[in-house]
């Protein structure tokens, strides 16, 4: 790859892995360094560890900071993008209203910028990934969470103050289980990952240990959503009995984003939606049959193309 | 007012109503037909009277086809907008791909847009009324039913099919009441006009018919919406009931819309909306509740500045 202010360095600030990258405007991986966040030791060691670790790429690979156009970093968490503050994040203890936008920049000397990973995932779709050239999209990632990056014109859609895309806090069942955001019946806590292992553990309260056991090979409360999808997957009924009512309700939210966007394509991102077929193709029928026809019958549903490097390439494309 | 090619023929045709218009380019209205549609007599007939009045307004006003720069219809109900088809209104009886734009084009010998009723008001609000020179905000208009217009980047934001806006028909209640898209726990099947003549009804039934005579002046089943914010603002305690479950339905609605759009601003028009703080005081609280904090506290939520020419106005703002 030439050296060249082309290359920018894209950081993914994640609650479990910090990945950074040197890539090119193309979307090429040219290196990349991959640390444990080790997020329990809070923002300053992260910080630290951040610093070094692009310092190691550029020398590592010979290049010199001329080289590099820029810096982003998209990080699990909200974001005041136009001052480059991460204002908290529940993936990242102690992180609140940190300027890491100003401290990158300061300290290494080349011009920085900072996101939210879900709206760098989105971007990163448009321009490296499943919705290249389609100019209005819906992303939509389902990890432990679930965060929605709206793709308008080609652009990012952030609305007045940047918060925009909450589709995981909406309301789609009154009443329903708590949300991490202190509301009840969003579609977070009706579909994602916490949500799957909260509705696993409720039902494997009536089953043995020794059963949990067999089937998982760990105690129910250690179970993960990934854990379900495998168990589902393998044909385990009382999991394909969870994963198939998250995907229900991840079917209603889509169908509510298709009656309010009408959009030319939704992709699907993030960790659960990795559980496979047996969660997505219900819940894409449940959109398909829930939502206006017209609309329903010409979005196209379709899974991130981008896979684990989402959040690198994503961190690029904000700044390519 | 000047006669230039700068005015516009602009009509609203509602499911009672069908009001047009001499409009100029600043919004001013220069001459008006009110009819009432006779949705039951069928497109035919109505199409012949809007041609009608058309011609009565240019010649009673010594306009001449060559001072009308287009015609715009704002209809009640989807409209294939390129093709300028009225696909189906739930509004206007015997309305199946009605190729209006051409029919009215042909017979006037004037250019002629057609468009949704609700993009028109969402427009209209934007050009003339509540929303002057905001950039980004969602018109929500609440009557019989519960349509949505989303204003994008000054542009009225349609979605791949001209469909976008139905924030009436996101689920926000699973298994809640029937709606007249067929599903279940639409956002419009629990606080719009229907939702509130069906819960009353629900609970006049427990109430003798005299005394529901005393209150209303009519049979339960003759009582509208409008009535019952008339009581409701009178102090009947039922119909404060009524209107406070659905006020608050509605601020779950406008939070949804808050946590996705994170818009500058919310306008809510539509005859409903007319019934009073007695029922958007408590939505807008609900919703300021419910919302994430950042958007919810910089949110302006408004009501339409257009009133009964939120139609015409809006048609006319389509082609100004």
């Amino acid at each position: 790859m030439k050296k060249s202010a082309e290359l920018v360095l894209a950081v993914d600030l994640g609650g479990t892995k910090l990945r950074s990258a040197v890539v090119s405007k193309y979307g090429k991986i040219a290196a990349v360094s991959n640390l444990k966040t080790e997020a329990e030791k809070g923002p300053e060691y992260i910080i630290d560890r951040l610093v070094e670790s692009l310092g190691t790429l550029i020398a590592e690979n010979q290049f010199s900071n001329k080289d590099i156009s820029g810096i982003c970093i998209a990080v699990a968490g909200p974001v005041d993008v136009k001052r480059g503050i991460v204002t908290s994040s529940p993936h990242l203890p102690g992180w609140h209203n940190v300027p890491l936008k100003k401290i990158i920049a300061e300290r290494t000397g080349i011009r920085t910028f900072v996101d939210n990973d879900v709206n760098a995932a989105a971007i990163g779709e448009y321009v490296f990934g499943a919705a290249k050239g389609v100019t209005d999209f819906v992303y939509i990632a389902v990890g432990t969470g679930l965060g929605g990056g709206i793709i308008i014109n080609g652009q990012l859609y952030k609305g007045a103050d940047g918060a925009a895309g909450e589709i995981g806090h909406t309301i789609i069942k009154e009443n329903g289980p708590k949300c991490s955001c202190g509301n009840c019946g969003c579609l977070e806590a009706l579909c994602a990952g916490t949500a799957i292992e909260r509705e696993i553990r409720k039902k494997l309260k009536k089953i043995s240990a020794t059963e949990v056991a067999r089937v998982y090979g760990k105690a129910a409360n250690e179970i993960t959503a990934k854990d379900v999808g495998k168990a589902a997957n393998e044909g385990d009924l009382i999991a394909c009995e969870v994963i198939s009512n998250a995907a229900y309700y991840l079917g209603i939210g889509l169908a509510n984003v298709i009656n309010v966007f009408n959009p030319q394509m939704i992709v699907l991102g993030g960790g659960v939606i990795k559980i496979g077929d047996i969660y997505v193709s219900p819940a894409i029928e449940v959109a398909r049959e829930t939502a206006f026809e017209l609309p329903a019958s010409t979005v196209k549903i379709v899974r991130s193309k981008l896979g684990d490097d989402t959040g690198i390439l994503g961190a690029a494309a904000l700044i390519s």
